[in-house]
């Protein structure tokens, strides 16, 4: 998506070799007028799935699943991290490995929502390592529910999520996805979503 | 709003005397066609503010500040309740006590995205006790903004957040007020949010 890519160049701030901040537009402060595009894309790249539900875990995924969400036409659901008086009791849980904090967090999502009638779109804002992916993968599987496929917003091409999860024979489509960044030389650059559809 | 109060009637669960789980809509399962709803609410009541910024917590607040925003065609941000890699070290701060969790948290937002050539529409999901709220007023004190006023999704109306945050001079528009509400009796009423404008 070049509306994407040329937003992370111009206000995208890399920080060491792995942190890529996007916080002016995507996961702090949030941009409605990119987030209506990159809900297009998805809802567009999936239109032919018959999806029913599009989950994603709190926070940073919540804008991303609304918009593709309010595209399909369908609700949006967003996994807890945090038990919650406002959280059913019987949920499908999963943990989450953290490699920016170095711990395990629990996932949660009620039964009450998601069975094995449902077809399900996976949204995040950015992929790296899978780990959070993979719970969300899992709470599917536990649902019965079909899976469809994930959007990524910012793939990091660098690390390893993105190629653990494809071989898992899931379809993963990411609007930008980030071959190489450098903070000394303060330059990113892009690969093709195609190359992975070769 | 109608809609609205139809949704939390024909779907809202009531827990003991305080917690209304409205879950299947608005803060676990989101429907993005009343989200769309909301915001198209709260970006007509605050129309005329001349509003640069909306300004809400994660993570239930997200949705229906982004569908705000979205109609105010201005930026949302979401205060952080984490320390987090992709966030600033320069921050304004605050501290909110959690009744629920019975335990203080801190919320962030980067100087970056406010300042006091902003003016700031508050948006969250409920308005209870007014912990939060107090939160993101101070937040935007700390920043010299300019405070337009707070959209709450829906205010309990019968505990003290709504009457301390309109003490304080602050404009207040709730889409639903909840007067009581019984679970043994399963019941809610509605309060008019004419009430507060005498």
């Amino acid at each position: 998506m070049e509306l994407l890519k040329s937003r992370i160049i111009s206000e995208g701030r890399i920080i060491g070799t792995d942190i890529l901040k996007v916080d002016s537009f995507l996961n702090h402060q949030i941009d409605p007028l990119i987030m209506e595009e990159i809900g297009k894309a998805f809802a567009k790249e999936f239109s032919g799935e018959g999806i029913t539900k599009v989950l994603t875990i709190e926070s940073s995924g919540i804008a991303p699943a609304l918009s593709t969400a309010r595209f399909l036409g369908v609700p949006a659901i967003f996994a807890r991290k945090t038990t919650s008086r406002n959280l059913d009791t019987d949920t499908y849980v999963s943990t989450v490995h953290s490699f920016t904090k170095g711990t395990d967090y629990v996932i949660r999502v009620s039964k009450r929502y998601l069975d094995n009638k449902d077809v399900v779109l996976l949204i995040d804002d950015f992929l790296a390592k899978g780990c959070a992916l993979k719970g969300l993968i899992d709470v599917v599987a536990q649902s019965g529910a079909k899976l469809a496929g994930a959007g990524i917003v910012i793939e990091k091409g660098f690390q390893e999520g993105g190629d653990l999860i494809r071989s898992m024979g899931i379809r993963v489509h990411s609007l930008a996805i980030i071959n190489e960044m450098s903070e000394k030389e303060n330059q990113i650059s892009f690969k093709d979503e195609d190359d992975f559809k070769k």
